[in-house]
């Protein structure tokens, strides 16, 4: 019934073209670790995009009049919110720091979860955007390991999001495989058997906060979470499972 | 380096005035565990309100007349509402089924965090209202486990809140004591000794999360998680810290 999570360690700087796969098999031996069925694999945005090659040079980028414009407004590289723009279907907010948009993925997150930490040495003009198809990244890897493993496992990609109401990044999903994103768990007696009425419980996120937990966000370096004891069964969940439609939305 | 959550079972049912300490002690030796610093225990709202006597009979409650309006437009029990609105500090969305309020705690939620499953034998008319001060109920276990035990501890008082955007509940701090609540990592260098600008993590939520994977949410009767590995140093959280102040919310 322990759920227990390990940060796996001396994964290598990722490159354009690199096969994380091999890194997690070559982690886990050095970890001790054997592969079981059930057991889950929380990778880091920044890993996967790196190696889908996602990383763009701000001098290569030029930016339009509506990103010149919104670069004023939000006190941004110009070139930078370009992509910003590229990456999302909208703008939801604006002030001076911060833009906040629904992401082409369909989410809602700041600067369409363009990343300029961790990114590259000497401080360069380079920015990583977010995977093409998180969801498709995760099937892939998922579907390379069960191949060199024979195990029935899960992989989650997430990234820290920021929140309205509450202070603080939490890591949230943004890509899933063969994990359930949100269980709806209404209908199923309580303790003193009446019947729940409203209870999706998004089982990927809370997995997503706890591995976020134990990578850091600085200069830790751990970029996957090997998990073993999550609590349901492993079974096909996609990322916009948990999100919810625009217009049963209140908060836009 | 790894993080382990493990479910306290047999903990009985809860009722007004049980000490709490002593049911996660005999919880604590019938799993075979022995309290190590810096361990963290992960409680239920629930069995924190209902020690604290907490619950309140819908048939003792006379709605007022705002109550009954909101009542309408909610489609909500009148008495329920009249709870609702004692324990907010003002109402920031309506539609039926839904009262989404800032609690006097400070947070958003829906219903005030209200909770009518789990509270009662028959279905009955009680419903339980959250700890008076969360944060002082953590603290108050915690010092009572650290002179039973002499081992210094952190407690955190969780709830499932649904949020903005996103589809399923998550588990979110409500109450802490000796955990830090928001980590802020700016200034910190990344990989390649960039200075991050702004990483402030909320800490706290994503243990609550990771915490409330494991207890589930229906009939699982889970209400405390004992953590080990907690990656940062125990000390002084308040909750107010994870909310972000109304002034600064975009999204109310």
């Amino acid at each position: 019934m322990t759920l227990t999570l390990t940060p796996l360690q001396g994964i290598p700087m990722v490159q354009s073209g690199d096969d994380l796969s091999a890194f997690i098999a070559e982690a886990m031996a050095r970890a001790g670790l054997e592969l079981q069925s059930g057991d889950i694999f929380v990778l880091a945005q920044k890993i996967v995009s790196k190696a889908e090659g996602r990383l763009i040079h701000l001098s290569q980028v030029t930016p339009s009049d509506k990103a010149l414009e919104l670069a004023k407004e939000s006190q941004k590289d110009g070139r930078l919110v370009e992509l910003i723009l590229q990456e999302s279907r909208e703008v939801v907010r604006t002030r001076p720091g911060l833009i906040v948009v629904e992401h082409r993925l369909g989410f809602v997150s700041a600067n369409a979860g363009i990343d300029h930490s961790n990114v590259m040495a000497n401080g360069g003009d380079a920015v990583l955007l977010l995977p093409i198809d998180p969801d498709a990244s995760a099937e892939a890897l998922r579907t390379k390991l069960e191949v060199a493993t024979g195990q029935n496992i899960g992989v989650l990609i997430i990234d820290s999001h920021g929140r309205a109401w509450r202070f603080g990044t939490v890591g949230v999903t943004i890509g899933v495989a063969n994990v359930p994103s949100v269980l709806d768990l209404r209908g199923q007696p309580d303790l003193f058997g009446n019947e729940l009425m409203a209870t999706e419980v998004g089982v990927a996120d809370e997995l997503a906060a706890a591995a976020s937990l134990i990578m850091g966000q600085a200069d830790e370096g751990i970029p996957v979470v090997h998990v073993r004891g999550f609590p349901y069964e492993l079974e096909a969940g996609a990322m916009d499972e948990l999100l919810r439609p625009k217009q049963g939305d209140l908060f836009r």
